[in-house]
């Protein structure tokens, strides 16, 4: 049978919440029969913990398995504690070894060290091969299951090998090449050992290799493995020994989970680790507090510099009415400039190094949109108000532009270079300092021009 | 030789820069030659469009096709300007169908009519099929040259088959299996064919296919693709006949892409369609100042309450102190929401039709952050200013951050729902009304607590 994207989704996701809500695990299990792996996934992400796991155990075996292996790690968790331990250790088992690794890191160390146990010797020390990297290293997302060709092989030889090895192999259409030494010495693509002829070498056959350290950032290896438009990356130790792969569909996923991050941090909140609708409001409360309550103890700032300027607003009350245009015209500026940044730091187009360069751009856009903000500023202020509050408009404008957008340029790569994530910096950074800053402006232009 | 990312990238970039300042062509090509293609490219993005040209020639002919496959496609039509036309009609030629449209929606007619004149009767022919499908679907992005099977062929007949076409085929190792109608009927992994006796029949190795109807957004497209982790999606006409397929790194750049689009929007800006620093200044300045603009109008809006309120600033102008507070916290709030929504409108989590579920969400998630945050602001207030100004500042929070999350929640959905980019949707819209919405609720609660 043929499927196409979300046939009849929101039916289904209708009849699955009534299902479940009567307990009707039949009805529920007749609702997720038809659906294909990505279509389950969405409607079980849908649901609340206890309800998921009772939807998950009408799943037949195998899109179970299916199923699980690419539910976010939080997730799957979640459904551990909600499954018998011989489903648990099931699952567990026919989890790739990266997966595997990943979901040990959400577990209590005894859950963790249980399912260890419960693993085959081979598992167990292909686990243990991922979990010897550090954190936040690519180490930790390869996968250690590969299949490789010696140079000396005929093409012949390789496919016999291929066809042999595929059940294990995660990744058969990218054959690293490695010596005796398993030292990674090239790549050939399953293509070209395809169509060459039985006799000939793969030492002929293949290509220098792109490769990452395992010991690398693993978003900057995905990303590099994402630029590259390779099926699969070779990761080596540090005497460039393969020690294992990065398939491209991880590599998506993990670009993916870093954009999310990005995304919201540049928000001014902590990524969800779940999908929304699965996040328990308590944990996007918990999410976003804390950088709310960061910006706005910055924010009193802004209070001290309207303070210190009280008399100016108690002789000219009119200037308050400007406050908030300004101010907020400053933060869109300082937003815009660090967006941008932020999102050519995530690709690789521009470096910390660059700075100089950056700001110089920056600060030269922010000009040119402060002149023209300003100009038509002055215009509207002149007539409605008078000339010289037109003035101190108009300038202030094009003050605080130009202000913001340097500003905002320089905070992303200003984070990047202090190992901060870049979007996080930004963010407050720019609310609140270019917030006081811009008031401070206004205030001393005005009591210039209006002689207060 | 072996190469790891960006080995000694500044160095070769300040050299490059020499070189080619210096109309050294010959440096800059000994500074290029050893890098390969993700390199080259990142190096060139980091040139103006005559050095870029300049330093383009340098390179060796196979990796001047590499790397010109890969470039941003304004990029790719800068650089058509600066070559002499046998160069162009070569590049042209060697680009996939679907790269070729893409550059020719960028050249003027002129140019493309002589370009696509210039190409042999087949390629034509494939570049036809693609132009065939509107702008924003997948029909325009997918490949028009793949390979299939027949149901009744067996293991080594495919085999064969993919050997023999493998050269014009973009992708051979997810293959569309098609009846004599050339309907598609099913896929088959090259993986499972080379598993497969000899004899075994395609018929028995097919699964059931995913597939996207040619029509189909573009970006819906690719994310299906990527969430259902295949190597290349059939793409299908009404009929369901196989037209094409896309390919899964395809898919990766039309994603990062989207997502380059969405950090823009939610910056408040449009997104750049060069990388930053290929960019010019004025480019950058266009796609800020028309969101800055409706920003700024908007903003007026604030102007206008805060004249309305004049009267109770002059008699209290304490009260102008806590604006910029305000106001940011309620921006923040709003923000937070709305980048949160919008990134899981992009993911696929939540739909328009969820809007109810999620306002009620946000609300209650504002609700929880302005008691934390009025809570505080009452207490610091009252310390320092009187019980009765932190008793507003206390509610006006609590209210604002309410507020702000709900409309913050509702602005990318509804959106979606209007079919206009949720990112560009939410805001705008929330810095305007949220800002001024905060506003009236601060003033009505000020003038009823302090009785004014």
């Amino acid at each position: 049978m043929i499927k196409s994207p979300s046939s009849s989704f929101e039916t289904s996701a209708k009849l699955l919440g009534e299902a479940i809500g009567r307990n009707n695990i039949a009805l529920a299990a007749r609702v997720l029969q038809p659906l294909d792996v990505a279509e389950t996934i969405e409607q079980l992400e849908r649901l609340g913990t206890i309800n998921r796991a009772l939807a998950y155990r009408t799943l037949p075996k195998e899109r179970a398995l299916a199923v699980f292996e690419r539910l976010d790690v939080l997730l799957q968790a979640d459904l551990l504690s909600g499954l018998q331990d011989a489903q648990v250790a099931e699952v567990f088992a026919a989890l790739s070894p990266d997966d595997r690794v990943a979901l040990l890191d959400e577990l209590p160390a005894s859950v963790a060290n249980r399912l260890i146990l419960g693993l085959s010797d081979k598992d167990r020390a292909l686990t243990a091969i991922v979990l010897g990297y550090p954190q936040r290293s690519v180490g930790r997302f390869m996968s250690p299951q590969f299949l490789t060709a010696h140079p000396g092989f005929t093409a012949g030889q390789t496919l016999k090998r291929v066809r042999a090895q595929s059940e294990e192999a995660e990744s058969i259409y990218t054959i690293p090449v490695t010596d005796d030494g398993r030292h990674l010495v090239g790549v050939v693509s399953l293509r070209d050992v395809l169509c060459a002829a039985e006799s000939d070498a793969v030492a002929d056959l293949m290509k220098d290799p792109l490769f990452a350290p395992a010991t690398m950032d693993v978003e900057e290896a995905a990303r590099y493995c994402a630029d590259a438009k390779v099926l699969a990356l070779p990761i080596v130790d540090a005497e460039t020994r393969l020690v294992g792969i990065l398939t491209v569909d991880d590599a998506l996923r993990i670009l993916e989970d870093a954009e999310s991050e990005d995304a919201a941090r540049s928000g001014g909140s902590e990524p969800l680790r779940r999908p929304y609708l699965a996040t328990p409001v308590r944990s996007i409360v918990r999410a976003r507090v804390v950088w709310l309550l960061v910006l706005a103890v910055g924010a009193t700032l802004t209070v001290q510099v309207m303070g210190a300027f009280e008399a100016t607003l108690a002789e000219q009350v009119v200037l308050s009415l400007f406050i908030p245009l300004l101010i907020g015209t400053g933060g869109n500026t300082g937003n815009q400039a660090a967006t941008t940044i932020t999102r050519a730091l995530a690709l690789g187009d521009v470096r910390p190094a660059d700075a100089v360069k950056v700001v110089a751009r920056e600060v030269r856009v922010g000009a040119w949109l402060g002149a023209l903000l300003g100009g038509l500023g002055f215009a509207v202020a002149s007539l409605i108000f008078t000339v010289s509050l037109g003035l101190v408009i108009g300038l202030t404008l094009l003050g605080v532009c130009t202000m913001a957008a340097g500003v905002g340029g320089l905070m992303p790569l200003l984070g990047k270079a202090l190992k901060v994530d870049p979007a996080v910096f930004s963010n407050p950074f720019i609310s609140t300092f270019v917030d006081a800053l811009g008031l401070i402006m206004y205030f001393m232009i005005a009591s210039s021009i209006l002689g207060l």
